[in-house]
This record gives C-alpha cells, structure tokens and sequence, in this order.
C-alpha cells in the first residue's frame, strides 16, 4: 500500500518535471505552431470518431455495470454527434486569438529604462475533472493555446476515453512539432494521483478543478499548488420594488428553470416587499408548473397559492446549491437587506437585480460583492461562451487572480522585461 | 496552553468578521474619503513624533536586553526623522491614483448585453511583517487606499511602536469617517495568531508576508488563504559574449555591493567563456577590494587573482541567497547553458543579461522564466518606487495573480457588472 503510494507520486512527480521542461521551452511557441497542432487534434478526432466511440462504449459498460448514476452515464457517453461537437469545439479553441506576447503596458522611467509587462503563460496548468471526457480535449486546448503545459486527470469511469483521446492528441502534437510532454494524461485511477498533483508546486503553477464540491474540497485540502476555483453557485435574483414584473417573471423562470443542474442558475428569488403581491402569486404558479419546490419565508409563503410543494425555508437552505428544481423564496423590506442577504448567504458567484430603478441597480452592482452582478438579466450567462471568450476553463469565486468565466487570457500571467542602457541604482 | 490558543483563535476569527464586515462598506468609499483620512493619519504620526519616539525607545530597550542582531535592532529603532520619513510616505500614498472603479475593459455582445469589467478591492488583505515598525504605516496606508480592510500583525519586538502607531492611524481614520474596523492591529504577540489568521478564508482574501523565508514559510505552512510572496531572491547577472565589458562591470558591482542585503541584489555572476578572460580578473579585483568573497566554479576560479577570498562553489550555493558580500561566479559555454543555469537554480525574481546582442537580449528575455528580467541595467531596480508605483507592498515570485513589484493595482481584482435589459438565455 505505502509502496504503491510512493510508486505513484515519484510518477506524478516525473509528471511534473517533465511538463515544467516543455513548458519552458514551449512558453515562446509561435501561435501558428499551436493552432495548426490543435487543427491536427481535431482532423485526428473526426478521423478517428469510430475508435473513440468504442472505447468510450468499455467505459460506460463497466459504470453501469458498477452502478454509476444515470445523469453521471449521460455525461460520460460519447457518440459520433458529440466527438464531432468535441473536434470543433477544439477547431474554435485555434481560431481564438493568442493571449501570450501581448503587451499590457509600457512606460519610460525617468532613468531612461524602458518597462514593458508582458502577457506569458502561467507555465504548468493541471486540470482535475470527472467523467466528461470532452473535458479532455476542451481544457487540453485551451492550455495549448495559452502556451501552457497541461497534465490532465480525468474521473476513472474515463479511463479508457481519455486515453484515447490524449493518445490522439499527443500524436498529434508531436507531429505538429510541438515538444514532447506538453499535454499529459495521468492514466492512473488511484486518488493519491490527484493529492500527489496538489502538492507540486515546484513544477506546477496553478490547478484547475472541475466538478462537484466534493471532488474540489478533495483537491484543495493539503494543495500546496494555487487552485483556482469555484466551490458552488448559490445565486440570487432580486425583484425591487421598482422592478418590471413581467421582465421579472422571464428573468426568474429562466434563471431556475432553464437549467437546473449548473452553477449559475438561481437558487434564491429575493422579492421586495412592496412587490411581493403583485409579483410572487403568479410566479409561483408558473414555477409550480414547472415542477418546482418552494423553500419560501413565512412572509414570501402568505403570497403563494395551492398547486404545488412548498414548504418553511431553513437556515441552511439559504446557503445551500440544489442544483435543482428546488428554490428558495424570501421577501425583503429594502435594497440594503438584499444586498446583505446575498453578501452573507450567496457563493460570489452571479447575482441579478431587476428593477427600473437606475439608482438601485448601481449601489446593487457596486455594494454586492460577486464575480459577475447583473441589472435586468439572467444569472444563466455567466459563462466563457456567453461573455464572448470564445470558450471557458472554469469559473472563479476566488479573489486572486481571476474572476468570473476563466479561458484563454486567465490562463496566462505577465512577467516585466526591463530594457536598459547600463542604468545601475543610485 | 489550549485554552489561551482557542482564545487567539476567537479573537482573530472575530478580527476577520469585523474587516469582513467594513470592508464591504468601505469597498466604494471615494477617493477623496481615503485621501484625506491619510492626510490625516500623517499629520498624527508628525503631531505625536515625541510620543512614537518614546514608545519606540521602550520596544528597542527590550529588545537590545534580549539580545536581538543590532541589523534587527537599526529595523525597529525609530528617531523623529524616521517618524517624518513614514508620514511623508503615507502623504505620497494619499497622491497615487486611486485604482478602485477603473473599467478594465468593456464590450457588448450580440444579445445586447453589455459587460463591464470593472476594478474592485481585494477585500480583506492581511500583512504579517518583521519588527519594521514603518511597515505598519506603510503596509497600512496602501491597503486603506486600495479600499482594502487591513488586519496588521508586525513582529512582537515592535508591539509598543506599532501600537502606538495604529492607535493614531485608527483615530485618524474614525475622526476622517472610515468606517470602524477598516485598519485592525494584532495586539498579542503569540505565534498562534499567525496560524489562525491564515487559515481565516471566510473573511480574508490575500495575505502579504514581508520578511525572510522563515517568516513566509511559517505563514504558508497550513495557510488557507491565498499569500502572495516571494521566499528569496536568488538573482543573476548574465556578461554575455557581447557585452560592453565597461556597462557589464558597473552593473555587476551595482548589483552586487550596493545593498546587499536585500532580495534585487545579485546572488550569482554568470559570465560567458568568451568574455571570462577580459572581464574576471579586473571584476573580481574591484569585487575584493569591496570586501565580497567568491565561490567559484573551477573555470571562473582561473581567471581570480590573489586579493581577496574565493572557494570553490558548491552545489548548494548556486541557490542560495546570501543577503551579503558573498558572490557566486560560473563560466558558461553559451546563452542557453545561462538561461538554463538561471531557470533551474533561480528564484525567478529578477534576471539580468548584458550584451550588445539584440538577438541573445531577446532569447533572454523571452526564455529566463522570472518575474523580472532585464537587459543592460541592474538587477536593483525590481522595487515599487524604481517601477513608479509610488511605493510597494512587497514583491511576488508567485505566478498567479501580481508578479514582481506589488502596489495599489497589485491589491485590486475585479468584478464583471453586467448591464441588460431583460435577456434570458435560449
């Protein structure tokens, strides 16, 4: 057991240094070199599409075999749609432009030495994820085109899929000229794999988790590599009293219904009290319709109507990400009490006011402290894709470093290139 | 012993509830509110000179019967020019631009969203220093200008000082109309107030550790919120084959001896085999009389006359930093063998090649993977003040988030406000 414990990290730990060798030498790669292997990659996934799907097909036989969870089968299943979709999702990562090499300012000090900070990639980026294999190629590119190294672990329902996939996209590369270990699969079930990543932080700068809570508390606990991150999305929408119900109306239903399952739909409805007659009837009636639970207030519960399940909100409901038909209600006598509400209660996540109100909308955006604050819109667009980023690595509710949807430019950091002629301190 | 260890721990956890809370308020404080409550906190340092003075003394009378280095006692001794010195740059703090509100960039999208990116405080910033008792008032003012809510631990040999430093500025700032608990002083000198204040996630965004690698790695150890930091500054000069000798000898002396005992001063001299015969002899005399020692590699030991003491470099030294007039000196056969000598044994804080070869200055610059790297200038110039920040916070060998010299910007990040008019997602 030791003995298989310490096999694995000197393996995670030749990972590392591998990847930190390429990245140094691949961190200065012409964006032309990095396109034509991610087109490459993807010419290999749509030519081999058949042997894909087979061995994706080995994965999801044994997860039902062992009883994986049907929704968790769904997102391990690949069929030829999708290794299409997957190849021209990598096609699109190519045709983004290149974050690495700009210059984000440049000055002159009195001295005569010349200041230019520089966009560079953060060097070794690890992706730890569960039993989507399209993550594999999404997260694999988006590292490449942002001139990083990438290792990538993968859930071990996957095994198989990833394996496949990187075995492609490492042919791949290295064809493309491309070094050797810049793209890496850690193609190990064991768990200690994902600690051992956490802990290498001589090789590796930053860690991306995606998935559930459960798995990023995992690789948080005893990382000693920055992770970047997102725990849950408990997101508000709020109903002021200036609000335009029927915009109200849309934008609730959307934010719960179309989606339920993703970090960004809501999971609280703030009504403003003098709202909340006009408002909170009929919108309980078109959540019940949708098979919606209600976890209302006792204030927010005399305004809804018999034809579906409601029932006293807890304290810990407020806090609390159903990924769901599941909702909170809650009505509130002001803006203030709102915005508290959320600071206390929300993820940092998305937060959307509605409301006519011009002077309301700006203390909401200003005073409520999440990575992306909406006035009049869904909460369901905060994503790389939606903002216009071409795609997405993840979404942050840290603080450092970056916030919001992550893609290329926040897989990249700068460094100073100081040019002088003999200036030495005085 | 575990019952005064809970109490620091309640007492930290409460300090971080109240930073958390002021913060919030304080986030979309104007400028001019933070403007002159730091005019104020100085003309309280220059009003109470006598008093800091006297508390001063008391805290350098302890430590001097304690037996502290006299380098440590010079740290913490402050005299009324000092006194005038720290308000003075508190006074140029309240002049910088304030970085708070700045719209980093903004589009809209095809549905009409549009989406703001726009600067905000960190939030809670802790700073955990040395018995320097100007970092109080240094560290202090930049977080209060940057909208941040500070929670200062100095070192237990500056308590009186520092006390009597954040009594004023706490004063200053009540009577200006910050809000309560926006700048927060440690007042107990245990070490478990350390532990706990890094482990406070909840409330605190960033810690920023000022002092030695003991000092950092003691905060790091078991940390769970984000620090930014550099542990050492191991930095390099690079005489390429093509340098101006003359400019390569200047920096090289620059660099070393003319403050050694800080992290932008040069740990190692690299020359190249084709410059060593012209350029060591006549550099390691000067560096003799100066009073350095030389650990030297066999080929660079050739060219050192007698005059001074020189041993063979070990494999250790070469990433050690020396904070001293010692000096390491290796001939190397080309830029590659130097560029790779910096990226393996280097901190990655500031890197420095002298040629008059453009194509070699740009290969460096490039492919040395610090935080800082220059060309034909001293290594001495990665500092705020040399950068025109206006001042400094510290310095940052991490990768995520801020490199190299760390001001106001350094301790913002940002939030998406996105403005709409009813958009759902399809």
């Amino acid at each position: 057991m030791l003995a298989r414990m310490n096999e694995i990290v000197a393996m995670i730990e030749e990972m590392g240094r591998k990847a930190r060798a390429a990245s140094l030498k691949f961190a200065s790669a012409p964006s032309e070199a990095k396109r034509s292997a991610l087109r490459a990659m993807a010419d290999a996934f749509d030519k081999a599409s058949e042997r894909l799907v087979a061995e994706n097909a080995k994965d999801v036989a044994q997860a039902k075999k062992e009883g994986l969870a049907p929704a968790m089968v769904e997102r391990l299943t690949l069929d030829a749609k999708r290794v299409a979709a997957m190849a021209k999702g990598v096609r699109e990562v190519a045709a983004l432009p290149d974050p690495v090499g700009e210059v984000l300012r440049e000055w002159t000090r009195p001295n005569g030495l010349r200041i230019r900070k520089v966009r560079v990639p953060l060097g070794v980026v690890g992706i730890i994820y569960e039993s989507r294999p399209n993550v594999t190629a999404d997260a694999g590119s988006l590292c490449l085109m942002s001139g990083n190294a990438a290792i990538l672990r993968g859930g071990r329902e996957a095994l198989r899929s990833n394996a496949a996939l990187a075995d492609l996209m490492e042919e791949a590369g290295r064809n493309a000229g491309l070094p050797d270990d810049c793209l890496q699969l850690v193609r190990t079930p064991d768990r200690e794999a994902v600690r051992a990543l956490a802990r290498l932080d001589r090789y590796i700068a930053c860690i991306v988790p995606r998935g559930g809570e459960g798995l990023i508390r995992a690789v948080v606990e005893g990382a000693t590599v920055p992770v970047v991150k997102h725990y849950k999305g408990v997101c508000h929408v709020f109903v002021d009293r200036a609000a335009d119900l029927a915009m109200a109306r849309r934008i609730a239903l959307n934010a719960k219904c179309q989606r339920p399952a993703v970090c960004n739909a809501m999971e609280t409805l703030l009504v403003h009290r003098d709202a909340a007659a006009k408002f909170l009837p009929d919108v309980a009636k078109e959540l019940f319709a949708r098979g919606v639970e209600l976890h209302a207030d006792t204030r927010a519960k005399a305004f809804v109507r018999a034809g579906g399940t409601v029932r006293d909100a807890l304290e810990e409901d407020w806090s609390t990400e159903y990924n769901a038909l599941v909702l909170n209600v809650k009505v509130v006598d002001s803006l203030d009490e709102a915005i508290a509400h959320i600071n206390r209660y929300g993820s940092a996540h998305s937060d959307s006011i509605v409301t006519a109100d011009a002077a309301a909308a700006e203390r909401f955006l200003k005073e409520v402290d999440s990575a992306t604050v909406y006035h009049n819109a869904s909460t369901r667009f905060t994503d790389g894709g939606e903002f216009g980023m071409g795609a997405e690595i993840g979404i942050s509710t840290d603080r450092l470093h970056a916030r919001g949807p992550m893609a290329l430019e926040e897989l990249t950091t700068y460094k100073y290139a100081i040019l002088g002629n003999g200036q030495v301190r005085e």
